[in-house]
């Protein structure tokens, strides 16, 4: 399962661009942290909304595809998220978790948290489906 | 009014890492664009999810930041986003377009593009809150 | 389409509890609008969020469904919705509009008015399902 | 506290209207439920998403006024709700609960459960804002 996860998280440009690192792979569960660059600022010198949904959304989308049939494929349906602490911390740390799995549609929560996984910096929850391989 | 968002854009280090552009800004409307590279991408080699999320985002808040007073600055409280089509383009043009400015929230709609600015990738509502700059 | 929009409006109990009234049907469009009660508020005396979200829910299904085969349901997978205005009105109008129709998932935009039709209390964003029809 | 809930929730005549009782009221949590009935059915006899919406966002706002201040009244701006199993069940339990209390906007997350209070209908996120009492 994890060289499954791990093998299309190497997959994705956009984690390397924000030198993304995949933590741990659970049965419906994903982490991902991202540490600190000027280069993943908003105008406040803060983390960017985007870096932190970038992370979480991965992770959410992968915590669904530990639970999917392996000859599928994770798209994001849709997410909302909301942001209720400022991202000022060296590391932000993205766990997605499996809400409830479906045959096709599965929803997940995901959390953003600082360096020491206390402050919950943003909340999301996401809508998977899941898609035969090509 | 330009000059501010222009100012404040160039601050975002993110928008520089995905080489981002600003497009137009007018009374309520931001337009923001990203040429597509292989470090903006996810696993199945199109736009990721979090970087049609990034831009838009910054779309949404600026386009907020025009109708707010000058001495303020404007935070991303929440925001949703349905992912429609696959982001598999050579661009991603996003719009942000304020629907309702209060005093205190702004609730505005975002619109993602692909190079042509017909076919609608993904849509996000937003909520901006305004804060007095410290 | 209207006669089949009809029908399965007139089986929702809970329009007929609201007093709602289906209003228009046409291809990817549905209108539906309730009057003022005192059955239908919240602790202010105007219309419960939830009143709005109720009609703009079965509006948005309803459009959905102009667009799904003959021998389909439509189920709602979420929604999100922003709260702009008090709803002091002596109606609510709400409209549901086809924003994307796929084949499996349809996303809806959803727009609650006042009795004037001009001063929008709530916007709606909606993915819905087809499902065949047991 | 839990009498301040009390007279605000029997001033909203939907409450009534659905039949609804306030069940709990701690710091932070609010537990409502609704038995079923059929003036609250969608098309397929089972509870219609307006009603797990009316309660379940009743059951947030309450949840976020137990932390606000005593002069101050709560109102909605905005909430996501995923439906995640039909909601074909003798009893609705929805609880809400503060998931971040801010100055000025709480953020709840809200469940939908059936009568064995095991089953999870729907989730919510809301964003709550504390006004002062006029």
């Amino acid at each position: 399962m994890y060289d499954r996860i791990k093998r299309s998280f190497e997959k994705q440009g956009l984690m390397k661009t924000l030198n993304a690192t995949l933590l741990e792979v659970e049965m419906g569960i994903v982490k991902i942290c991202v540490g600190f660059s000027e280069g993943l600022t908003q105008q406040h010198g803060f983390f960017h909304a985007g870096v932190a949904t970038s992370i979480v959304d991965s992770a959410c989308g992968y915590a669904a595809l530990t639970m999917m049939a392996e000859n599928t494929e994770v798209l994001t349906v849709e997410f909302k998220v909301n942001f209720m602490k400022p991202a000022n911390t060296e590391k932000l740390i993205a766990i997605g978790k499996v809400l409830q799995a479906g045959k096709k549609l599965t929803v997940c929560e995901g959390y953003v948290y600082d360096y020491t996984e206390e402050k919950l910096i943003a909340k999301m929850t996401a809508t998977m489906i899941s898609l035969a391989k090509e």
